[in-house]
């Protein structure tokens, strides 16, 4: 697969901004590991605050990281000035997200002019390998020209 | 519908305490609003710490809520000592999410023996009325007889 | 839930005709049941010629037919000259589709501007009994002004 | 990605007897292309017996060659005498499904011993060229010991 080609030169600065803007990545303790056109990493620690009744983390933090990822995605490829919305996204969980680290790589399948199709696999690190946690698909919007809606 | 019959009599204090040792809940200051069989309600108050870029909550915060309530309505069905799991769900995100107050309401579509279909939608409350927000589907997991994957 | 409003009072003729310009709908013999605004009902009969291997309905002809009460559904709130195109879905296989007969009943869960979401319930009919057979979740899109593409 | 094994040695005959047993497949006039471990393909000619109303083959037919691609693509992973039935699936449609021919290719992502996650992309052919017209990911059950339900 050739790497696409980002409309915005910018595009890195803005998803950075952007992502400082999500208050649940803080408050999930997500960071943001990697930009590049049409791909977006994003990293979460397993941990109590963030975990589900058995001690996994919950899938909707799973699911946060993994929207985020595949939305920013979208966004890098988008023209300046456009805003990213998740319409809809799907994910299936196939492993307990437990170990030392979460990754969420999310990437452009389908970039469209009025909506683009992303993907996010989840995996869990531990002790230098990693096992798929979960894969998310997601239809983001590209918005133009609302007040309020940019990046 | 007619309301489907609980197989444990004790399902309304299991569900409670398995909420509470959902850590996710409260650090995102989600709280259980009602049990019923087959039928689960989680409210959840917007804020900037569960945001998004523009200001909603968050897509994954939302997922959040609407799975914690399809899988305790699953759960509200299932024998004793069974535990529930999430093995996929696709969330339909339809008005931003912002107002005074988010309602996830759950409710099992179809319970089987290994997997149940539930559904949540999620409200906002604003003002005294309420307005479609989100509507997850969700496949719950039956496991029984594995440690520590219990409620 | 009240009954919206068509907003082209000619939309049942627009379906009518929409449906039977639907190949597969013929290929597959399934039949328009019932058009009401925001509100859809198609009809199939299981048989070998769109079975899966161990006799039962395939998923894709059980989707088949959700997909276009869904669609319909939408369609029939849409403006005069709209068309109405899948973008995506997601369909609940709950029980082994047979009977006599499996009725897919759309209706419209919120109508925006650009996109719609809709759902459709699959029933199996079988003596004078019904039982829920799938459930699809889907995308719909209002396209206006490209040739072609109308109804 | 290095390729999964097969447990069993007939799994490329068991699926070319299943599929000829899928009676949907002959009606669509979908052909199996390729079986390898964890990897099958299946072809459908576009015309006006599959279309939908605009004259693209419909959604449901799409979803159809998507969905046993993914299936058996499943199936060739599992033990002698197993059965495989989806459970759930979700397909984005991305482009009008049209051109020369329709190439679905399933794969699985996770092999579980009751579930297995599985995708399937879908693409147009058209004058030595090919297009992204849909993709889709599904679950699939291991069905075991339940007369009737084997391959």
């Amino acid at each position: 697969m050739s790497m696409p080609t980002a409309r915005d030169p910018a595009f890195r600065t803005r998803i950075q901004a952007s992502f400082e803007r999500q208050g649940l990545m803080k408050t999930l303790g997500a960071s943001l590991l990697g930009i590049a056109p049409g791909a977006v990493e994003i990293a979460l620690s397993p941990g109590p605050a963030i975990s589900q009744q058995h001690g996994f983390v919950h899938a909707g933090a799973v699911a946060a990281i993994a929207d985020s990822a595949a939305g920013y995605a979208a966004l890098s490829l988008m023209a300046p000035g456009a805003g990213v919305l998740t319409t809809e996204f799907k994910i299936n969980l196939v492993s307990p997200a437990a170990g030392d680290r979460l990754v969420a790589r999310g990437r452009v399948v389908k970039a469209g002019r009025t909506l683009t199709l992303a993907q996010a696999e989840v995996v869990a690190e531990s002790g230098g390998q990693e096992k798929l946690v979960a894969l998310l698909t997601a239809t983001m919007m590209t918005i133009e020209g609302r007040g309020g809606v940019a990046d």
